[in-house]
């Protein structure tokens, strides 16, 4: 028996969410609706020039896993935070949950990770992320146990980004197909997928990682191409097991061998803020999957997941998933 | 001509915000809908105890200079944190608003204040204050020249729980009134009117208060009668300019010598988090006030304020006071 249903891996961040217009993603040169790395100036000009915040922990697998056991899955959490003030709210806030996460913090700097979130009227964040302590992230973080206890192993193509992080995940894969268990991964992003292509494309091919979730833009990046229906050829010869491509308001489509699971969004009346809503659509159809449902139960989890979280500020679900009439609907 | 339109004295504090039910609040020994202080120990117990949270800037009269800012008005604050992370993002978040704030950081040990607020279904919310570096605010924080140079001065009654604070209030009101300026407070909490219910009497009588904010609450605890009539009429005698008494979803009373101004709520959906009402009912006032508007139409952008903040997480507007259909029926 697994005593984990779900093991996540990512880089343990606070976000820092704060209103603002186009015109200040145009003056601060931010990307609209991505990621981008900053260092530490960077990260002080652009706070001193963001409106008032507000806090959270977030991190992608971190959001992945708190909403995991929102939904009732035994869940840890590896990932770094520095032993600061920051790196004390992430541990409470997901420990609180009933994640285990016993990843040893940094001693001293850099500080724990912090991602400046602009939201923009229309709901869509745009992130710039300074890694902190996440850049310490290793191999000997990892706890052979552990990952031999969950029968999935979760992680974040983010992690590609800091140094040694890709070597943690090497070595869990190891252990995890030793263990005959299942190892996901997150495109994360597509201009993350543009940095790591190859090595993303490696992992899957290689049968490191059987399972893919990736939003629409990230698996026509993948593939380099505008063709939807390609890309899912793609994936579908690519993810050994399975993936699962988002498409916003239009759901999203479950790719396995020959089969394509076509599941519709929930309806939304209005987007308050998009932040999490990949991390936790793969929280709800990972938690299907774990407890045996098929794809497409485990993707209308998924679907209710992500839709919730738009409709209110910030990454991490603040009451029970459990609770929401369209996860009753699929749980019973 | 004054540099401030208004300048706010108070704790300064990070709120973490977490979910939780009524059980919890008996289990903790929490007093629903009060302010609790409580020391470092309680503060990690009770910390540790709690669901996951969400931090924002908080502190009363924080809150209502943040809210007056965002009404367009021009202001100050002076407030006590460390010089460390949660301090740092108070400090970001007030000043990102254009609010002045220079009081100088403690270094070291406190570390910054934190409020753990527990919100329960009834969207009621429940304090409990660990004051950390709030304790050190002394007269050496007051600039005699800004004081000077703000139309009003407004402080919290919670500054009579730290042990020095009072001193630097009462020379705050020495220069208002030297300077011909008008002097205000909020009563703060019926707890914390319990404590210093002679001293804030005191305060009005002596005219070094005139302007006086309470909740029904507080006002009936300040006169310890069940007759809120009868505490009106006391406050129109003890209050030498005037008094405002907010009565949640039944509005607010304005009392001035003879005149009783009763302005109604608006209509609320759904209160989803109570913290900050009173604080930004103030600042809506005090936006009125300070513009030259009547008691009338002051209230009006105070109700606006308080509906509007007990309608979101947390006590700091996230979009501009100034953009609400309810403040621009008053502004014009």
């Amino acid at each position: 028996m697994a005593e984990y249903d779900l093991l996540t891996i990512g880089n343990a961040i606070v976000d820092i969410i704060a209103r603002g217009d186009d015109a200040f993603l145009e003056q601060e040169k931010i990307q609209k609706g991505g990621m981008t790395l900053i260092d530490a100036d960077r990260a002080e000009h652009l706070y001193a020039s963001m409106g008032p915040g507000v806090e959270t922990s977030g991190g992608s697998a971190g959001n992945t896993i708190a909403g995991f056991v929102s939904l009732g899955g035994k869940g840890a959490y590896v990932g770094k935070v520095s032993n600061d003030q920051l790196g004390s709210i992430f541990g409470h806030d997901i420990r609180s949950l009933g994640v285990d996460f016993e990843t040893r913090p940094l001693e001293g700097f850099p500080p724990t990770a912090r991602c400046m979130i602009v939201v923009t009227p229309d709901g869509e964040r745009s992130m710039s992320t300074y890694l902190g302590a996440c850049v310490e992230l290793g191999p000997e973080d990892i706890d052979e146990a552990k990952i031999a206890a969950a029968k999935v192993t979760y992680f974040e193509g983010y992690l590609w980004d800091p140094p040694r992080a890709k070597e943690a995940i090497v070595n869990a894969a190891k252990i995890a197909k030793a263990n005959g268990r299942s190892m996901a991964m997150t495109l994360s992003d597509s201009f993350c997928v543009d940095r790591y292509r190859g090595e993303f494309l490696d992992l899957m091919r290689s049968g490191t990682v059987g399972i893919v979730f990736a939003n629409e833009a990230e698996a026509l990046s993948l593939y380099e191409t505008e063709d939807f229906d390609h890309a899912c050829d793609q994936l579908a010869k690519d993810a050994q097991e399975f993936a699962v491509v988002t498409r916003s308001e239009k759901g999203c489509v479950v790719i396995a061998g020959d089969q394509r699971i076509a599941v519709p969004a929930d309806p939304v009346d209005k987007v308050l803020d998009a932040t999490g809503a990949g991390d936790l659509f793969a929280a709800g159809f990972l938690r299907g999957f774990t407890m045996g449902l098929d794809h497409e139960k485990s993707a209308r989890l998924g679907v209710a997941a992500a839709g919730h979280i738009i409709q209110q500020i910030g990454p991490r679900p603040q009451t029970p998933l459990t609770e929401l009439p369209a996860v009753k609907a699929v749980l019973g």
